[in-house]
């Protein structure tokens, strides 16, 4: 069995973990998909990112029946040649959960504690106890999305003791959420929200799904924050909130034009705060992934069990 | 019963709720000792942040049965005045836990997020995508100090799946941490950990306990949070162990020297984090006052159960 990688980079221990764990199969660390493209014909097992697969490489990969996407993102994936071969798929969906958690609870304690006036302050060897700081903790959370990053969200939510109301397509119940809603009345949960967290993909549904009257309906010192998609909301919606004073603070980590160029008026606002679509990244991805496909293929070898993460290559995901 | 608060700008929801529950108390609600003065000769209950009292005060308060301190720190209290007339003292330990923990989470993620920089790249417009960014998650965490605050920061720490390690001076076991030491062998906690946050008091034990040879005891990567007392450690051995890189950052919300004045080398320390002994204050702190005065006052007036933090006069804790 032939395991050929595109990964760029693999920290060396987890390269021997593998082969000593797999002894029977024959790893291909390659550097890249022009360096793997030697091996592809014969690989049976192939790791990607996810981008540089072409139709033509999976017909060349005669051997090929599995596909490992060390991503969660797969538009780029040639599907219809992978259905017609019926080629396993996976990814590492879910892997950005931990440091986007992280980066909401940061993004929210930095904007309530003030830290841009505070780092300010220190900057000019100013000792004032006066900047006004709120605490998040004990507030509502609403959260857009109830899958994995927003349950992780919400796990950490509950744990400064926040109410968390969590909004999907079909208002389920899921873990961590003390209530939830469907799409469909999802402005009686906008206006209950202290923080509102936004972490929806980009689908038919969600695109400019926030409109000026939701942002009417928001609290008016509600932090909206938004590390989904970009295309969740309009700019202009986004700006006239905080000019109008409809919300305290918007954290966008993604927008609608990305990268953001020099003078866009989204840098200088000052109720609104900008990083650079970086809340999924983590020193701790490729190991994560690494482990993710260690599991999945200790399934595949012995046969028992059940795989993570399983693409369906005709849906997409 | 006379009820007389010293406590400025109580909010009217608070005094109504306490006259609404306790119809036989009558209560004066004045703004600071001044106009508290005039009442004071009849109070049985007196309100106070504990500053104000002075032992002329006592002896005209000859009624006085009960002192609430609405603060936690009591050194200018007369005490010797108040345990000759037997007066009964509680207080609103642990008031800060909540805050403190908000205020140290919030840090760290401050300085392993690289918050500054990021805020530096958003008043430049700068897209840039490689500030190397660490996780919290998962980390150990050392706490010196095992009490109130250090326990509900040990809390927070562990919903962010962090070992965590406390030191006391009896090394007893306390909720929420994974290992207790004793002040006598902490050297091999502090080794440990990722994160080390001090949130002790000012005792003839912990004055300057944080030695240099302690500093090369952590690790390289590690960040410091100073959120007890600034005289911990003195300000060159600080200055010293950023320096010479044996720890990545040190956050201090206080210091030898308070309020820092401008031009200390303290300010410009880059791997050093200034912050005006803020991390206690909080908007919730007079409600959160009052209700523990609130539920003390019930035991108070029913005589069942127990008065949280009573003090003991003769020790003064």
């Amino acid at each position: 069995m032939k395991i050929v990688s595109a990964i760029k980079r693999v920290p060396g221990d987890i390269k021997e973990r593998l082969q000593g764990r797999f002894r029977d199969a024959e790893f291909y660390f390659c550097h890249g998909i022009e360096e793997a493209d030697r091996y592809l014909a014969e690989a049976d097992i192939f790791l990607t990112y996810g981008e540089d697969l072409t139709p033509e490489r999976i017909r060349k990969a005669e051997n090929l029946k599995w596909i490992m996407v060390m991503s969660a993102g797969m538009d780029r994936m040639p599907f219809n040649e992978i259905a017609e071969r019926d080629i396993l798929v996976t990814n590492v969906r879910g892997i950005h959960a931990k440091p986007m958690a992280e980066y909401a609870i940061s993004m929210l304690l930095q904007v309530s504690r003030q830290a841009k006036i505070l780092i300010e302050q220190e900057k000019n060897h100013t000792w004032n106890r006066r900047p006004v700081m709120t605490e998040i903790s004990g507030g509502t959370m609403v959260l857009l999305s109830t899958g994995a990053i927003a349950q992780e969200v919400a796990r950490l939510a509950k744990a400064f003791q926040m109410r968390t109301l969590g909004v999907s397509k079909s208002g389920r119940k899921k873990p961590y959420f003390d209530e939830t809603y469907t799409i469909d009345d999802f402005e009686q949960a906008l206006s209950q929200g202290d923080f509102i967290v936004a972490a929806l993909p980009s689908t038919e549904e969600t695109v400019h799904l926030l409109k000026p009257e939701h942002f009417q309906l928001m609290k008016e010192d509600a932090i909206f924050l938004n590390m989904g998609r970009g295309d969740l909301v309009e700019t202009d919606v986004l700006l006239n909130a905080v000019r109008n004073s409809e919300i305290r603070h918007a954290v966008l980590d993604v927008m609608e034009e990305e990268p953001l160029p020099a003078g866009h008026a989204l840098w200088d606002e000052e109720q609104i705060t900008i990083t650079p679509h970086l809340s999924g990244i983590s020193p701790h991805y490729v190991p994560r992934a690494f482990e993710l496909f260690e599991e999945n293929l200790e399934v595949y070898v012995s046969g028992s069990g059940d795989m993570m993460n399983t693409i369906d290559p005709k849906r997409g995901y």
